[in-house]
């Protein structure tokens, strides 16, 4: 099984002001912001050589992401890892007993994740990732 | 500035018991595990295909990284990003009025590394690192 960093989303109160500190301070470039309706978020995209930062930001009080941000304040939301097969690393899990939140989901890229409980990855919100074949 | 992801750094209570996590059910390989005095931490460094995972364990309860996971709990430590120069990195911080920790420093093997205050990244501890030249 390879595994690759695929991206490290931070969640932000203002996306303007967070990119003031990630594209103007420390220099990583803006590829684009786009809006995610499905999971109520903005979101900016700034590539690494070897790797990706996500600045996410909600657009509604009520989503996954915005109660995070009220409970926990600005900070890493998540860490994606792409492995070569969702289904594989599931079970792999599972067959350890650690938790996954829900079943695996495939957005409108066909791009296969799912999301690790937080308490089954020692404090880390892990998004498993897989491109389409 | 050409700037990448050095490395992913979660602290744990207990390294053996992350790697049932980290190793065993994500598959990531183990490189080595190592003891840092200076930073009072152990550390099981896991290399993914284009970037690193590590896992660190403090060894005193007296440590920055042992009142962090007194504090906060397991989970994402910092993030480091290589750049090509910590010196303008600290300079382009600076000069937007963003909060450095210290002074950089520079470790046995000749890397110079330097952290940026959260307040000042949005929620994230970020490591500033430059390979030596």
């Amino acid at each position: 099984m390879t595994i690759t960093i695929n991206h490290i989303a931070i969640v932000v109160e203002d996306i303007e002001k967070a990119l003031a500190v990630y594209r103007d301070a420390l220099g990583l470039p803006l590829d684009h912001i786009t809006e995610e309706p499905a999971e109520q978020v903005r979101v900016a995209f700034l590539p690494t050589a070897n790797s990706e930062i996500e600045l996410i930001q909600p657009t509604t009080p009520d989503s996954g992401v915005a109660k995070f941000l009220a409970k926990r304040g600005e900070g890493i939301h998540h860490v994606c890892l792409e492995v070569d097969s969702v289904d594989v690393a599931i079970q792999a899990m599972q067959a350890r007993g650690l938790q996954i939140l829900g079943e695996s989901r495939v957005n409108q890229r066909g791009d296969k994740y799912v999301f690790m409980h937080p308490k089954s990855a020692h404090g880390v919100l892990i998004e498993l990732y897989e491109r389409p074949g």
